[in-house]
């Protein structure tokens, strides 16, 4: 792709980066004897999720029953649907476990009841516990309120009670990667501790799945009863995991081109063909106290790579087609109008969501899942 | 629809509340003797634009090349593309104008001469004038650019200087109703000295495009030399608009209707099957110093009208597919799993260009258009 001549923004994946990335995580699985079961809400791509497949993945987290449905149309046949269960899609993912072996989770025992009454077909669940991120899940110290939940899919023969499964979604705020591994740490506990009161509560042999691309990448081994490993954003990385010390700049492995269509150097600014509806409204504040919607590099040649940001350049404004880039004299200067300048996402989840389909070099347009 | 059933997130169209937010503009454009020329990227739909043709709109503001193509196959004819030109679409745009009455702006010399030389159809030109929003334009005090730019397009038989044209985004950030009409106030002042010095040039009787939704709905009447307005978001408006003063709670007509799928008493949350690639990261801060990402009605039924959002109750944290809604012990109580719950946009345009259709009472789905 002739990137000096773009139409409009593109979001390039770096295949070689994503691969780099994507052999760390499984080498780091396999030598814990964990599964990866990679989160691919990150890309909802088949294209993408077909590398997969040579790291001997053959599993896979999503985040919605329709994106189960799309990775089930692409082949996969081990989904794990990492949302509580909106209680009107039951009939949905049971027409899907017809086709599939699906996993969903479970956060209280009305949500367990209500579902073991409706499912007709074999169905893996995970009760989802709640190690601090207090978004979903049955707190961790309600050991109770787990067993009853286990009880009530105990009792139901089409429902195979896997294990218990958290999201450590903590880990974004933690304090660097000390932080992040305390916090590990810390949910690892009360993981065991549950783990415990169910097995002594007549539930042995559980699993334990956990996610989170911060505790994935700064974690160096995946110690027992971890079973399973669920981490998305690691195979892109993005500004936030920068933030976090999840990854370098070199990790990151998607970016948004952008055609520059104004110059206004007298302001220290470019504005680039690019805006919300293409790189997402999610912001960082950088070290000087500024809001940025993205660091900024410059493509090289036409290969889909691109350099190291470029200092003290940043996406600094953001409207629904275009964003504002500012930086120093010289590099305003050297950037002319019709060139595209990458843009390194904030959040490279939501920015790929807002992409119909992803360049990369070698294979040309992915395709996507698409609410 | 049932939406006491919904499977997924739906965006809603109140499309008596929106046709009475058009009436309101196109009326207050009549009044004046201006032209109302709605900006479409907050819909981006054939389906809503339709609405406009009752009130005598033939003239629509899009804001990409794409956009204007789709709108183009839908009829319309008539069309301004409100972001400067990419240099690589100028053939796109040549080819547009084919077919249709094809508006652009320009706002350096450079581009003006990149786009003499390029096009080969009739092309109406506008001169994008900063007054102070710093976004794009020509610093609204360099009159010698501006008649620079109106010479090269006066050389070329193909193209046709209208006029000026501005996009007081600055509004957004004034104080309340007073410091919006402040901003158009000074807007209109340098606006009128730029069309005065264009005039001395030899370049007289040129037409004046305003935009912006906060302007347009608390300006009283648009005086000379405002001769055409394009408000977009004015159609749904939203919080964003609610907290500059634009409009009332009740005028707002958008919001996206989300199953409750879990809740937590003991935190005050409810969580939502409803994220940031459903309602967009766009973030306010409250009264009270929290983020929100939305205030919370409760639905009427099913006929697609909502409640005034609940007092003390917002979402106040947004993962990419689940939000979690904050509110006061007797609210939570009252909601049940599996009812959908009125979430009103802090950016509906940013929010409507995820959904990739709208639900309409008596409409039915409404597509649209999509990157």
């Amino acid at each position: 792709m002739d990137f000096s001549r773009l139409k409009k923004p593109v979001f390039i994946i770096d295949k070689p980066k994503a691969l780099r990335n994507l052999e760390r995580m499984a080498q780091k699985a396999r030598e814990s004897g964990v599964s990866l079961r990679p989160h691919v809400k990150t890309h909802q791509s088949a294209g993408v999720a077909a590398w997969l497949r040579d790291f001997g993945i053959s599993r896979l987290s999503v985040s919605s029953v329709d994106m189960a449905a799309y990775f089930l149309a692409a082949g996969w046949r081990d989904l794990l649907i990492t949302v509580p269960v909106n209680v009107h899609q039951i009939p949905d993912i049971d027409r899907l476990a017809a086709e599939a072996t699906v996993h969903i989770l479970v956060e209280s025992a009305r949500m367990a009841a209500e579902i073991s009454s409706k499912v007709t077909r074999p169905l893996n669940v995970w009760i989802e516990v709640d190690t601090g991120y207090h978004r979903t899940g049955i707190a961790a110290d309600r050991h109770e309120d787990m067993i009853e939940v286990a009880s009530i899919i105990a009792r139901d023969p089409n429902l195979r009670l896997r294990g218990l499964l958290g999201h450590d979604g903590q880990a974004y705020c933690a304090e660097g990667p000390a932080g992040v591994r305390a916090v590990f740490e810390s949910s690892l506990r009360s993981h065991r501790g549950a783990l415990e009161a169910l097995g002594a509560a007549g539930f042995p042999d559980l699993r334990l799945s956990i996610g989170d691309t911060p505790t994935c990448s700064l974690v160096g081994s995946f110690p027992a009863p971890v079973a399973e490993i669920r981490p998305g954003n690691f195979l892109f990385y993005d500004l936030t995991q920068l933030a976090v010390g999840a990854c370098s700049e070199d990790d990151i492995a998607a970016t948004v081109a952008c055609p520059v269509i104004a110059k206004y150097p007298q302001r220290r600014e470019i504005v680039l063909y690019g805006g919300g509806v293409h790189i997402s409204k999610e912001a960082l504040r950088t070290a000087s106290g500024r809001t940025s919607y993205g660091s900024v590099a410059r493509l090289c040649g036409n290969q889909g790579r691109w350099t190291a940001s470029v200092p003290g350049v940043s996406l600094s404004s953001l409207s629904q087609e275009q964003g504002t880039v500012s930086g120093p004299d010289e590099f305003i200067a050297s950037v002319g109008i019709g060139e595209s300048l990458a843009v390194l996402p904030v959040h490279s989840c939501l920015t790929a969501n807002l992409h119909p389909a992803y360049f990369v070099e070698g294979e040309g347009w992915l395709t996507k899942f698409h609410l």
